[in-house]
């Protein structure tokens, strides 16, 4: 199994429900340096897994919906905590879909799955991993 | 499939049996930065993998009664080697534990498995994954 | 000279007003990855620059009198940009009065000065730094 | 599962062939900083899973018939685009070689499999996985 | 004293004349992760050393003169050694002549220096500091 | 002000003697990753500021002068508290001797400082800078 890994990152604010969340219940934020890893068997006539400028500027867009922004005033997060596993899916997600509609070329229908993960510190970070 | 990492260290003298080791047979030590990796394949009602605050508190608790020792006088390494990959299960088995004593919560009954890794140097690291 | 430098992190929101910050204007967030450096000439007669668990426990007071809020409600903070320069102005600060206050111990009075480095992203960070 | 990874690094040159690699197709060059794990199931009697001494031996050997190299004037690449997929596979295939030629020991035959990660910048990187 | 580091990178291929470089004498190759650092003794009335996004934009515009790129065709280092620290000072001075330009924002004219340093590897990296 | 730094690592067992060092006053042990920085303020001929080959070798002797021993069994060390920054210039004054006995090369002769960092653990490190 091939795959290939690009990484940015985003700035948020957001606060959570639940005492499980202790202080965090509180606004606070996070950056998110985020990893995008994609995943085929075989390589592309190219010899890669998918064209990195394109898997680069996609990762960024999905980024860019959500950076420097109050998750808490998102619709797309209305009723959700917006913990660091809930983003790493939604970032999963929405790249799955950017690959679906051809986004990242036409050679990414060949891959066969992504995973997210998001660092929020240098001693945490979350992954969610997923099929194409 | 999701999973959370949190990381802590620990820092032992230990020696090793065995011509395989050279000049690591003298007494020695090492700083061990461990990453504790909890996976489940689904997130609980609050949106998240395990409670990070008990799972960072339950990884110190672990290291806590490694840290600051010379191995080679622990009774629970008696005629064993610790290297790093026995040393990265040992911390798993123990969290193992933790989680089925109920210490990282009620929702971690949900795990699904641990990954446990420990990093010995810039160049070196080791991994024990196991389920739950 | 001698350095010893621990590290931290801090979780927090705010926003910046002002048109050179562009969208950062917006209500966001940030992960610190806070680095507290203190420097003096000569070691003192344990043959330390400082007492590593004295500035581990007075970095983490600075810090958690800061994280998991949003900077735009914290009176200290009423009407300047909380940049990561002026954060670590504030963290190096705190930590000189701490000096100062003898909570880092009594040979922390030898010291010369003390830097402050607030990681924003894997890309970005900014430091100030001072003498005591 | 267990696993042990060592880290080395090589230096090269090389250009691409196919429009998706935009200005990659001018001759340029890489720093590859390479992890390569190993992984087995159970540990040796001497509770490792490979001579960690070995495997830098031969992950070096491997390394340095690739470092300081155009690797468009190497035969062994003849025809075929050496983007970072391809090279791990190379990387990957060659230690594989070592491992069933003995030159990481005897215990190297209780091996699973092997993972090479090329890391070519601080965000962007590229595994192959394969068993042995 | 106040800083702000951005970092990018960029890809190159070069080979050296001198028998101090050994292997490297061939034409090869690295990725060199570049650390921009903007100094000044006090920040401005936003609070800031720099316009951390002009910062960010003037590294890239010059990198992107430098990388993709095999450095022994390119005039401007005709009969120089393009090692990691004259490559160092080379992204310095182009900083400094950025600055003085304007392009980095009125506020830039009052840095008082930069530093640039170049990771050729993780183990080895280059600075180089001076002053505007 | 030009630099180079290189990086290696040691595992060595000790103690320390001082109730500053509380649970560290047991036999335990580190890994320190070193990082060895060598300034001089103009290149010399070749455009370099030492052979970075020679510099890496040195560090690697001073280093393994040390690596995987007791230091409280090392006569260099009786009656000295083997702290980070003791280690730290040990490291750098052994280093400034293989300077001025050439083994860095005629080149060498040329710098003007050293600094040598070493890391105990991800949220730890300490230095010590002297002249030359």
């Amino acid at each position: 199994m091939f795959s290939v890994t690009v990484r940015d990152h985003m700035m948020i604010a957001h606060s959570f429900r639940g005492e499980v969340f202790g202080p965090a219940q509180r606004l606070h934020g996070a950056t998110f340096v985020v990893d995008a890893t994609f995943r085929r068997p075989e390589l592309d006539a190219d010899g890669i897994v998918v064209d990195i400028g394109l898997a680069t500027e996609q990762l960024k867009a999905v980024l860019g919906a959500l950076t420097y922004r109050n998750l808490d005033d998102e619709p797309a997060f209305a009723g959700v905590n917006t913990t660091t596993e809930v983003l790493a899916r939604t970032v999963a997600d929405r790249l799955a879909e950017a690959v679906h509609a051809g986004r990242l070329g036409e050679g990414a229908h060949g891959l066969a799955g992504i995973t997210v993960t998001l660092h929020e510190s240098h001693v945490a970070w979350a992954s969610y991993e997923r099929s194409l």
